[in-house]
């Protein structure tokens, strides 16, 4: 018989897909042009030319046996080294291959890491505002994801709220900074506290608290901002990446699991993923794939565009009065709404073609987000429907 | 804390690997070229041309974004119209792009197939002999995988093991045809006379049981063999598709899962397969081997090869005396060992630079597996060596 709990799932359809394929339905009778879709977190930058000249070069030049033959389950040696080797020259932690997993991206790779250290009924938290996906992603292991309420001053951690709510069933904390979607970046500050209460507590509860930490806004930060690298903080993280927002490749489903080396038993820990893949089904990232990104791991797409997106935004919701924290990177802004049912207050800006997500499924209800992965001539012509909504609907 | 069925895995190395290992080392001795390598399932033959063409074609003509942007978690839309409406052409089932899933090659295809219709606890039941890594497949799942024992005279069906086995606990039935390790091809026979007992079960237990048909080598199947469809003979069969062998494509991960039309709720059954994603952290294949594939659906790699491999190989086998059903497709053959302990009989193989694979984790212990995925040349060569072996330690 069908499983009962995916059809039970059928029925839950997630707020932005369903305002993405408004967004997409209303540009066919209007121009798509003409909507102002900030609902997607699509990367709105093309891939750097280099991806794309060494996938021609390798399908060109080399013998297609070994170009499109099994890569080991733990990912290509070679590629795993050049990674392990650029984490290590660039946060100066002593990395090498056998702590690096190559995943399917960062679901991919999260899948692994929620597996490696909980058994079903075991708890990972994380916090608000947080990227619902985690929900499913989480409970459809076994564990049980719960969610620490939003700091709403700086969307930094509520350590308050958290230290209530971790126990001993906590095996693992969950974070994303660069946040999605708060678009905010973890302090050096944040990060040094949260290691403490880990500390602390993995040494009362009597067992490792695990950091599981999803990176795949880690190359979009913004001027002067402090974004520390998590693992330099706390042993044991376990750092789950994504090259589809830094490259321009959500599609194509590539990124890595980085074990800590300061981890007991690290390299363990990646023949474990090798063995957890056997059940989800992974195998290995495409070989042609995983080759390509190995020869542009300190390339990014231009992501320059986001930033001038960002201040473009701030500026003109600060402006028209909205509480707004300013985002420190990603391609996310996440404005209070201007009243307090966000999901009201996004179905009438509809009616202007602004396609705005209510953060309800975010874990902080009032707020809601905008994703300016679109172009800025886009952004611009944007504010004039803004304006027209915020004074039409609020007065302002 | 680290889990410990995982850790536990570590240690049981698989032989497949531990000889494709001893292969390599050895190939560093003597020339690679030397060594009698029969361990590996590896294609032997180039990806089609056009596949390579059109990858390049892609790449320097299409709009990045669109290319490399993020896929439908059900598959893209285009490239599940062309394989539904191929395989109606070719089967003459009415599929329709809502009757498929893109998955991560077969094992990601199985690992949703499982995941559907069984719970955890549930039994399925599989055919000695099988592809080994069925076992990690199913039972990370939760669900149980039973082996009924082998029908040795032609490697078709035991159903007499096999009725006894069927329990209420049965969801369902994998099968691996054209099937590693044997290299037999179920005959219309046979796949009538199983769909007749899981008809008849289904009416005697009241639930649902589901063919899951694992299909990698549906391509390689040799002159006058009887191949037939095996979703054309029940309703109820998923089946599971893998380009790896017949484009020579298995590091790129891409398959399918397609749903007979005729199962109950089969729309239903794909977009549970996109719930499912979400727990097994897959989301979709990349995208652009999903575009690639899709263009070279109805072509292959010269597999052509294997059918001269073989029928080289079970002339010798033969002549030497062995006991050896001959193989309808695959690139594998799956003679009786010489003594009763084939692990002997294959550690012996050794001395004479033989990579010959023990069938015990197969299920069928006593006989041995060769995968002669490898050039006619050396498989010419191999045959001094099979004699000399079997005339130095079996006096034949």
């Amino acid at each position: 018989m069908l499983v009962q709990k995916y059809k039970d799932m059928l029925s839950g359809k997630s707020v932005i897909r369903q305002l993405s394929e408004f967004a997409t339905a209303r540009g066919k009778e209007i121009g798509y042009e003409n909507v102002f879709d900030y609902s997607l977190g699509n990367p709105s930058v093309p891939v750097p030319q280099e991806f794309t000249d060494t996938m021609i070069k390798m399908l060109q030049e080399r013998n297609p046996m070994e170009l499109h033959g099994y890569s080991p389950s733990l990912g290509i040696q070679s590629v795993k080294e050049k990674i392990a080797a650029s984490l290590e020259k660039r946060f100066g932690i002593p990395y090498r291959a056998e702590h690096i997993f190559m995943a399917s991206g960062a679901a991919g790779a999260l899948a692994h890491a929620f597996r490696l250290v909980t058994e079903p009924g075991d708890e990972i938290l994380t916090f608000a505002p947080f990227f619902p996906e985690y929900n499913p992603y989480v409970n459809l292991t076994g564990a049980v994801l719960k969610v620490v309420p939003a700091n709403t001053v700086d969307f930094q951690i509520n350590f308050e709220a958290f230290e209530e709510m971790i126990s001993e069933k906590t095996m693992a904390i969950l974070i994303n900074t660069p946040n999605n979607p708060s678009g905010i970046v973890y302090s050096t500050e944040t990060i040094k506290r949260l290691a403490q209460v880990l500390k602390d507590k993995s040494a009362e509860y009597g067992h490792d608290i695990y950091l599981i930490s999803d990176e795949p806004y880690r190359e979009i930060v913004f001027e002067g901002v402090d974004a520390p690298c998590v693992s330099a903080f706390y042993d044991n993280t376990i750092m789950c990446y994504s090259f589809s927002k830094s490259l321009s490749l959500p599609g194509e489903r590539i990124g890595y699991v980085a074990i800590n080396p300061a981890c007991k038993d690290a390299a363990d820990m990646v023949q474990m993923c090798g063995q957890i893949s056997r059940g989800t089904g992974h195998n290995c990232p495409p070989s042609i794939i995983q080759l390509a990104v190995a020869e542009v791991l300190d390339k990014t797409a231009d992501l320059s565009v986001y930033e001038t997106n960002m201040n473009i935004l701030y500026n003109e919701l600060t402006a028209l009065g909205f509480t707004c924290v300013k985002p420190g990177g990603t391609f996310y802004i996440f404005p209070k709404a201007l009243e307090e049912d966000a999901k009201v207050f996004c179905e009438k800006a509809l009616k202007y073609d602004l396609i705005l997500v209510p953060a309800d499924s975010f874990g902080c209800p009032g707020y809601f987000r905008m994703a300016y992965c679109i172009d800025t001539e886009k952004v611009e012509r944007s504010l004039v429907a803004l304006r027209k909504f915020v004074k039409e609907e609020y007065g302002k």
